[in-house]
């Protein structure tokens, strides 16, 4: 391994259990039948359990969205030119794109790391962590190099530590990449032992004749890499891609330092699962924000067993799905914190 | 009919389509693939349609909580006592209340407006429009004399018609009163020929032999009324209570003048379902918020033919469904006005 990656052995943070508990007991108290306020007092309760604290809140949101391109593009998988790769991390930089929007509208800190374009020159506004002009074509040779795939994990890594140091209390990574799904369905299909056909679909809006042959590079790149697989690790490196490598990287980094993480849609769902399977026990640190429309979003839910918050057919990425579950988040803390208790109100208990 | 119920057949206004394709075309423009924003691409575009302009937005929103009690609670339908209704009241007037919370957190006005409680004492804050000690026990009589369902179905009017007043751009309607889900499912059976057993369920915690008494208490009730359940106004009054009477008339007052209204769950619905039923067309005007888990409200959603925003297993009531879903459509104006045109942005568009 390389030996600047050590960090990604060390423990996930253990949760607060007596946060929890003592969360769990002032929701029994609230002034509503208990359970009425369903996966809203869930939702406070596991907050309790990861800020360390009876009654959490969620101010301070960071988003870091991962931005980079994909050499399987020159194999007509993607319904948008590759070039929008590039014009996108100009949009978030200048405020346009949804995640922007949304970062505005929620008062959360905004970073865009560029991690490698083909146009392969920095972008004003975004952080550059250039690790190539983009991933390279994984029909023809791994995605990536273990130096690529370092600097990846690490881009992640760091995203975590300056979340942290800015005060964020919650995580939201997100993603920018044309061809992206194709690699997303080839690291899943790898890792859940998944047929290509079950989990290629339309990305940014591919025809049905355009899934099938995205799907049949799928197939030809799972054949190619078969013998080097069994590692999610070396799975990742050779089917990923940078912004896949730095969520997943990104998350694992969540754990390690106590820092929940909101997971959005298909991109970084794969990115969650290499992560939970490169350093199981990580998961306990991750919420699930929504379901993407996405076809093989589902089957990673399943396998992390995870029940995301929402459900609205959205399939952009950028982390919007996220952005989008943070005031469900926020009123569930604020219901948590505000509401009377039964003594309090004075109101009669259970007949 | 009481003579001043006339406002009751006017017809609902009709939705601005120029402002709906204005809204549908500018969705297309903006920086993501044309969809990949999901329900919240539709929301936009069905404010827009609503609000008469390209470019909806709801700073303003308008919650009434309307109270009342229930005769039938003498059969032990309810986990709790009556005396919570009246307890809640003042719950909601001091901020204690889960409504309470959300209003503040969305900068939402809030009114109470109590209708009849066991008491039968006006309670400092909440407006009162008394219209007896709670409704009849549906089991030996009428819920409502036909006064008080005219009583009731006005408070829905003039609360609607205080909110426009006050500027509101969305309306929400909540409701409190034990054991008003026995006299929602009660109406809802009526109004969609169910059984007793489909539509009753725990309400605030009944266990199975509780909400086996609950089913054979409404079976009873149907059997009794069995003649008189045809029309939707005279269901009403025999089966339903003050608050649900108010909440139906307040949703075809939206429907009337125009303002939109988010619907909550169970109690909402059966009162949304009535009001379709009495005022077709009216349901043009209504935004469906969340799936309570009380199982009667999926059938009353199918009925209505509403697919709503959440399921996060709530049952709580007070419109707190509602309010939760209101940062949704916030952020679905926020993108829709504030995102980037790929012309503005200069982006790709599809190959």
């Amino acid at each position: 391994m390389n030996s600047n990656l050590i960090w990604l052995d060390e423990e996930p943070e253990p949760r607060h259990e007596q946060s929890a508990t003592a969360a769990r007991a002032r929701q029994g108290q609230l002034t509503k039948p208990p359970g009425a306020l369903g996966e809203l007092e869930t939702l406070a309760i596991t907050l309790a359990s990861l800020q360390g604290r009876e009654q959490p809140s969620l101010e301070r949101v960071h988003i870091s969205v991962f931005a980079a391109d994909h050499g399987v593009t020159e194999e007509s998988v993607s319904a948008f030119p590759a070039a929008v790769t590039e014009e996108m991390i100009k949009n978030f930089v200048r405020g346009g794109a949804a995640i922007s929007v949304l970062a505005r509208a929620l008062n959360a800190t905004l970073e865009v790391i560029n991690l490698g374009t083909l146009g392969g020159v920095a972008i004003a506004g975004a952080r550059a962590v250039m690790l190539g002009p983009g991933s390279g074509n994984f029909l023809k040779a791994p995605a990536m190099t273990e130096g690529q795939l370092a600097g990846a994990l690490e881009a992640g890594r760091e995203s975590v530590e300056r979340a942290l140091a800015g005060g964020a209390q919650l995580y939201i990574g997100g993603d920018m990449g044309i061809g992206n799904t194709t690699a997303a369905a080839a690291l899943a299909c790898a890792l859940l032992s998944a047929k290509a056909e079950a989990l290629a679909g339309p990305g940014t809006g591919l025809d049905e004749r355009g899934v099938e042959r995205k799907a049949a590079v799928i197939r030809r790149a799972l054949e190619k890499h078969s013998q080097h697989l069994r590692a999610p690790r070396e799975a990742l490196r050779r089917l990923g891609g940078f912004e896949i490598a730095s969520l997943a990287g990104a998350y694992i980094r969540c754990a390690q330092l106590g820092l929940p993480a909101l997971i959005d849609g298909f991109i970084a769902g794969a990115a969650a699962l290499v992560a939970s399977r490169m350093r199981p026990g990580a998961e306990v640190w991750w919420l699930f924000a929504h379901r993407s429309r996405e076809p093989g979003h589902s089957a990673i839910l399943s396998a992390l067993e995870a029940r995301p918050l929402l459900d609205l057919g959205m399939r952009l990425g950028e982390g919007s799905g996220a952005a989008v579950a943070v005031p469900l988040l926020r009123l569930a803390c604020a219901l948590h914190a505000g509401m009377a208790t039964f003594a309090e109100a004075g109101v009669s208990g259970k007949l």
